[in-house]
């Protein structure tokens, strides 16, 4: 295998066109995939070769892109958008006196993997010492893609746009994907010769590789067997069908890694979404980013994670929701309809019914009764509930934060509490019972005959 | 283009037959699809036509079919099922005196489009003059679909059943739908000379193609390549395949129009279901009939809304359940397993987790803490529950409707409030605190005991 | 037809090997399809043709399989994996004595029908009488299928691997499952010949065959042309498309018997799901072990049911969730956020929000208001709440049990009741109510200046 070059690497990645037939707001490259804006899906990829500098080009809506991507990325602006060409020369100023490589992708096209990356640019350092680098591929149906004219050693006789192509041209299957690498010292000066006499009046980056070829200046071609690198995202309807793709790759990761789906094609993942060996997922479990689950663990059916922890063990759901901050300890138990949110549940707690637990901290042990809501919030504030170790909630409780409830402590039924509870303690609030005999019945005649308009 | 005909149109719908294999008390025609009983997605369809007359055929279970399209429509019995010709005789009485063309179609075939309607209708006033259309398809797998022979201007030469057919006939892949367009001053003659000598003993509407050619007045046959639109629904499974045709459809809609469906295939849509550009639908959503949303509003997980009306940038769910009636007015937000009915939310309110809201008003930027129920309902009457601007009211709040929440008022958690409570007043109803130090030591003591059987 | 043997019929199930590639602490052949450990889809198949004998090979995590099937099957352990003919030698103790005919399984391949095994079983009594029969199968793949070679009464001329085949013995397509049925008095002594000279240095169970051939003593092939039947499981991906297949039979059956499934692919049946004619299922529906469904009755979406009865005309849903023990009467409705545990509902009873019933009996025509929560748990013991018909229990009530609330009693909202409520009595148990006019206000100015920071 090829070492890693030791020239420097520069990432330059397209994110001008806002994707108008995405018809949204949201610029197209922010659209999330698998819980993450599809722009970094390729910049985290790109990142593992450790380059130098990464250059986003941004254009429309590009206050939406630099926020997305402020601390990762330097931006350069192309104010109109006259092509891949005109929109890589936009990084000139910014790569001046800069050395080494440069690695052109684009930020529709985010399932480019580094790997396939780190092989174009292997491929530039070659003995055949190639100007540029082109991905191609062989799609099943070439529609109107550009072709790639090369020999058996990636050497590319020509670069032929579709309309423009001869039938024997069009025989050949292999694609341009319009992702490449070139040698950064040559790259800038080979766009300042390509022209836009073309139907759609723009600049186009593939143009590069013909100049230099007449040049003498050879280039190559490197092959992805996988088409699903090289699609790009226009509407809703890809990204759907590309969401699709990437649920199922991680549905047969984590099958693979001792995960049982039950009905797979009913689960969703995050990107960062890490199972253990052995955990259980019923039909219809959303997982959104920052979940991690141990060893054993069952998420029940209907269950909805965000940037939670199950222990291992745990029983999640059905009709659980984890929201940000939600620790679950050993053999812990959430059961239906229970939101967890900023709240720990200690080794074999449960909250198994109707319950909302919010910035609240749950002793080893405990037991939450059906229908306790924790009252964390005044309408200003947020204040924590602290409840100890086997500690006992009774049903629909509503403990009203700051509030600290003692181990083994017991607060009855329908307590309303506002005050802190002493461990071993019986905490009850309760309200004057009155009891009148009779009086249902007459109720209940006053209102038959209202009922029936008397 | 040919113009809309001048002349009248009736259209007669074929729906006798229950649909024996449909197993059902309720007619095969009243199944719904898209949220919406199948014979009405054709009426309406028909009635872009502007029908003079709507005439339906019942037979089985009229009284169920003869309720559901009341308003819309006449009915003519059919007491025996005797086979399609038959069941268009029935009509014959209603349309006496009536002039200009009869479109015949089926209740069970339900996706036939206006558009397709209207050729038919208009190829009857082509300058030949057919007296009859039917309209043709060609299928994939011909099966024992009867064929239609026709010469290259359309004009029938012959329909013959698949198994009357000569092997030449066969390879002719033209095949008939049933559905036909007919002048109304030929139909019941032709009719009348329908005879049943046939393995079922039934009388065929498409005799009447045969007999009109042998009297020297020719027929036509217009052809549909989408199969969907004649498709007959006879089962259970054919019905859940209609269903799942008819939302990939709707999916594929709202996508173009700009709806982000992050997961399509789980998301079921009404037939009237209207969604703005820049909605996101997470996973797992159901729409019952009435639904809106407006643009940028996210749908998240597991949400069930019907007859409910979404404002702009609203959250909705996960697990939130929006019945008839229930409005979400700007930036309001509905968490998880909060359900509304017949309820509004004003500007920014929100109600997170774990609450009804029945018969309520909540006004713009009032806070519904968690737990909190409108007791709506006496066992009689259903009340109302008003609640003021920038309201807060506790957690595990009973409102008992009617009741009405000032301004800026705070209701203590917990609180069962059965008066009303001013502008900026706080309303605290609370039952005494007991404390018990010890006790719930003693009790576990005790419990374990008796647990040990001691 | 040939009729049933009169002989005795052996079953050995081979469960050794706990299946690495699953990744699981739990056996292979204990991981459920339709929620039952696949072996017991197997022993429930094989014993319908009531074997004198059922036993099952054990070796790797042999105690969580003999727990499995304790009570319906015999063991007989394999301590080192030493091939498939090694396996069935460990049941020559128990099965000394024994006449009659051997049924050759395995507990990963779960699907195997039993009329398959019976005309296996018949087979060996057919006149030409053979040593033993062997389940073929001609797969699309044949990949590296060990091949049959047999003539057209189905006599084996041979046993061939892949790997030892010819080319013209490769192009026959008669693969074998190594399902067999075998005479017993011949299995043991054929099996003691069988060497492991191959590359696993393993004894094969085919062997047999061509030794017994070889002596003279005829072998037969008995086809299925269902590949599900003879597929195994070996990994979680395998599970979950076994999982798929099982459950889109039992979609297509529930929909042949006339039940409506609006969206087959989104409901989750299990083995023993019993559902009436013109039941209608929503999208997104699970079903656990346990769960018969009355005609007329709908189950809304999102729901999630285990061991539970719904009667006849009952409304389940959306997000409702029954679990064993919960019984619906006639016309009862459970409605959104409602948790059934071991609790009745009487004929048109409802509890339509947000309500936990455990440990419940509830009289016909009672109402359950939104948020009750029948508290059954002290932290130790399980008890009884009691509602009689048409009571009303107002929303947001505790009932604490044990205790019973009499028929048309009334409960009034947000009440915690510890002592039974008798018939037509009204019971009532509310706080003090505290009106704190402008307290509110106040307390809004000063949280907001401390928002502020001031």
């Amino acid at each position: 295998m090829t070492q890693t070059p030791d020239s420097q690497l520069a990432v330059i990645v397209l994110a001008a066109g806002k994707g108008t037939r995405m018809k949204s707001a949201l610029h197209k490259v922010l659209h999330p995939i698998g819980g993450r804006p599809m722009i970094e899906h390729l910049v985290a990829s790109a990142q593992e070769l450790e380059p130098a500098r990464m250059i986003v080009i941004t254009g429309d809506l590009r206050e939406q892109v630099e926020e997305a991507l402020a601390s990762r990325a330097e931006f350069a602006l192309q104010d109109k958008q006259l092509g891949t060409g005109h929109a890589v020369l936009q990084a000139r100023e910014a790569l001046s006196g800069f050395h080494g490589e440069v690695l052109i992708l684009y930020g529709d096209v985010p399932f480019l993997r580094s790997a396939t990356m780190r092989a174009m640019r292997e491929r530039l350092h070659e003995s055949d010492n190639p100007a540029a680098v082109v991905l191609g591929f062989r799609p099943d149906d070439t529609r109107s893609y550009g072709r790639i004219i090369a020999d058996d050693n990636g050497t590319i006789a020509k670069m032929v746009e579709h309309k423009d192509a001869s039938e024997e041209e069009r025989a050949c299957n292999l694609c341009n994907s319009g992702v490449m690498a070139v040698r950064a010292d040559v790259l800038f000066a080979l766009l300042d010769r390509v022209g836009n006499d073309n139907a759609q009046g723009e600049y186009y980056l593939p143009d590069i590789v013909n100049l230099s070829t007449a040049d003498g200046q050879p280039c190559a071609v490197v092959e992805t067997a996988d088409q699903a690198e090289v699609t790009g995202i226009n509407s809703r309807a890809e990204l759907a069908d590309a969401e699709s793709q990437w649920q199922q790759f991680k549905r047969a990761e984590a099958m693979d890694a001792g995960v049982t789906l039950r009905a797979p094609e009913t689960v969703f993942f995050s990107w960062d979404t890490k199972l253990a060996e052995d955990v259980v997922i019923e039909p219809n479990v959303v997982f959104g980013p920052g979940v991690e689950v141990a060893t054993g663990a069952t998420i029940r059916a209907f269950s909805h994670l965000e940037g939670a922890s199950v222990g291992e063990g745990c029983e999640v759901g059905p009709y659980a929701r984890l929201r940000p901050g939600a620790v679950m300890e050993k053999n812990a138990k959430v059961g239906n309809f229970v939101e967890m949110k900023k709240a720990t549940l200690g080794e074999g707690a449960k909250a198994n019914h109707l319950t909302y637990l919010g910035d609240a901290t749950v002793g080893a042990g405990a037991n939450i009764g059906a229908g306790t809501i924790t009252c964390n919030y005044d309408g200003y504030f947020k204040h924590q509930t602290v409840i100890g170790e086997r500690a006992f909630i009774g049903s629909n409780s509503s403990l009203i934060a700051p509030v600290k409830i003692g181990a083994d402590a017991i607060v009855a039924a329908g307590s309303a509490v506002t005050r802190d509870v002493s461990d071993g303690e019986l905490r009850l609030v309760r309200g004057e019972q009155f009891v009148k005999p009779g009086w249902a019945d007459r109720f209940h005649d006053t209102m038959k005959k209202r009922k029936a308009g008397k």
